[in-house]
């Protein structure tokens, strides 16, 4: 897609510090990482967002972000943990429209975290939530 | 695995609010939700970090965890995006040892986010890293 910058990384147009390419995903570092080591794992295959992603594309991105999550706490690098996140949507903060997963490699006070309003439905609450989601996911599916 | 409360769950020998049923995998409403509509999309065999996953355990946790996130953005529930995020480790925040998919609902103003310390590394210092880790990543493979 033109005027994708993550398109243009695919087809070698933009720079990127590449870690991983593979035929149908790519990873490279974020160029302003959540912690040292931040990356993102993309399908080379445009898609602006998870609705539009083949599911085999998705699949391919979640293996790829597995393995070098894996890869990256069994190393000797400094890293204990690891986050994946992705965002959805402008309300969800999405910023580039080509599906891209971010891997945060964590170590304990790197200062990265997540914010939330604490909730605490009870049973009833979350029984009548779920009940509202499996209709929108059953209506979706048909 | 005994002990775990989300094998529990898929025994069905603990509540849990399910919004979708698969053969491998399961989803139900987290019980401190980040936002309303906050799920876990989990493995319905035991793997208790991304290392133990078995790849096609995991390429169908993203499938369920890509199209409910679509389904939810397409209903006419107030949810107009959705971020995916997962713990690996203590270290990432991680508290339950079973693998799960957080699927958080967004809208405007909903106090979710993250936080992170700004860093802006420049080409150099990004090629260095992504270095350091495409090693770790070719060591882990073989
Ligand atoms: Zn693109
Ligand atoms: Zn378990």
């Amino acid at each position: 897609m033109s005027n994708c910058i993550f398109c243009a990384i695919v087809a070698g147009r933009a720079p990127a510090s590449v870690v991983l390419d593979e035929p149908d995903v790519i990873a490279f570092m974020d160029i302003r990482p959540f912690t040292p080591g931040h990356l993102l794992v993309i399908p080379k295959r445009h898609a602006s967002g998870l609705a539009e992603l083949p599911p085999e594309d998705g699949a391919k991105v979640f293996a790829a972000g597995q393995r070098i999550a894996a890869a990256l706490r069994a190393s000797d690098l400094p890293i204990d943990g690891v986050n994946m996140f992705l965002a959805d949507g402008v309300a969800a903060g999405q910023e580039v429209f080509h599906v891209h997963l971010h891997l945060v490699p964590r170590r304990a006070g790197d200062g990265f975290g997540i914010v939330a309003r604490a909730q605490s439905p009870n049973r009833t609450v979350l029984d009548g939530t779920a009940s509202a989601l499996r209709a929108a996911v059953e209506a979706y599916r048909s």
